[in-house]
């Protein structure tokens, strides 16, 4: 395929068509004024690719030779691959798993709180550590969907933080209150998937 | 803060409404029944976290040991940030730029019809390495949108893949063919954007 010969009228409409877009782009970059700013990435919605995202935008940093920083709110089983994975960046990646598993597992309120509160201080610890470019705060809106953290407490800290450091929180239900403190937000929405077809989860994919 | 005593009807509350939705997630899990099946997974939509995750969904890979391909369809002289990190993985990861970069660009049609051929021919040559249990397409919808691509072709090549292959395909304006052939597909929703706030691209999270 592709090998019949092009249409010059199809080709000058592609270049036109082309030329245009790209004057859009660059008179939009042109726009931006900022230069370095630490955003607070908020990655919600019931769809999967949340917390992988985060740590595409993780791996990405320590592509640029930078280092960063993982605090599991909750899913102290999961993202095992991904924590071994980064094992071959070496101390560049400070991974604390701080969660006991998925809260349902537990059934214990207590116990998740004070759970949920240690990796609280943990996330605080890691975002004054000068070294780190990038913290992930994964499934931390579970922590506040639950009130196991105080919201406002969370957003003070959040809002503390040097100027130029990058925070990602991952997690459905993100608070309003998180929505409006955020500098970029995605919703992951699930259009389709397998479970529906009778198929389990898959090493790598799910977990 | 989280140092109150819980109220033990609280934690009574707690303990059924979470035991509920571990018998809920239990059943769910016990009703899959194919074991072992390589996906097609969709990531679109018009929000961040296409490619990121995609790319997250490989680092997993790694984690456990396994090996993943990576065509890129169009954006050439993006993700090098990935693209650096992934070279900790060695021989691990097979990563193919063939795209001429975005194709506002370049703005010939001739020329990009031919790039996105020989990416599409190098996705085939991946798919068909027994090594690798992840490929990335990343942004193959853009080249089918463009009709780079003949869709039918490229639907086909992806059905005659190995049974345990998982492929992830990226990029906006998934055609409808792509979406019914798929077994997982999350559309990325932006819900909120710093360029509205005059910042600009940030090196690690947008390059």
């Amino acid at each position: 395929m592709m090998n019949e010969p092009i249409d010059p009228r199809d080709a000058e409409r592609h270049r036109a068509k082309m030329a245009k877009r790209k004057a859009v782009q660059d008179a939009e970059v042109a726009t931006k004024t900022t230069v370095e700013k630490g955003l607070l990435i908020v990655h919600t919605g019931p769809g999967k690719g949340k917390s992988t995202a985060a740590f595409g935008l993780a791996l990405r940093m320590l592509g640029y030779g930078r280092s960063v920083g993982v605090v599991q709110f909750i899913k102290g089983a999961w993202h095992t691959g991904e924590k071994d994975a980064f094992s071959a960046f070496g101390d560049r990646v400070k991974w604390h798993t701080m969660g006991e598993g998925f809260t349902w597992e537990t059934q214990d309120l207590a116990r998740d709180k004070a759970a949920a509160q240690r990796a609280f201080e943990k996330a605080v610890e890691l975002m004054a550590d000068p070294t780190l470019s990038l913290v992930v705060l994964d499934e931390l809106n579970i922590a506040l969907r639950y009130d196991y953290l105080d919201l406002a407490e969370v957003i003070a800290a959040l809002a503390a933080r040097r100027p130029d450091l990058h925070v990602v929180v991952t997690g459905r239900n993100a608070k309003p209150d998180m929505l409006a403190a955020a500098d970029l937000v995605t919703e992951m929405q699930l259009v389709k998937h397998h479970f529906a077809a009778g198929v389990k989860a898959q090493v790598g994919i799910e977990f």
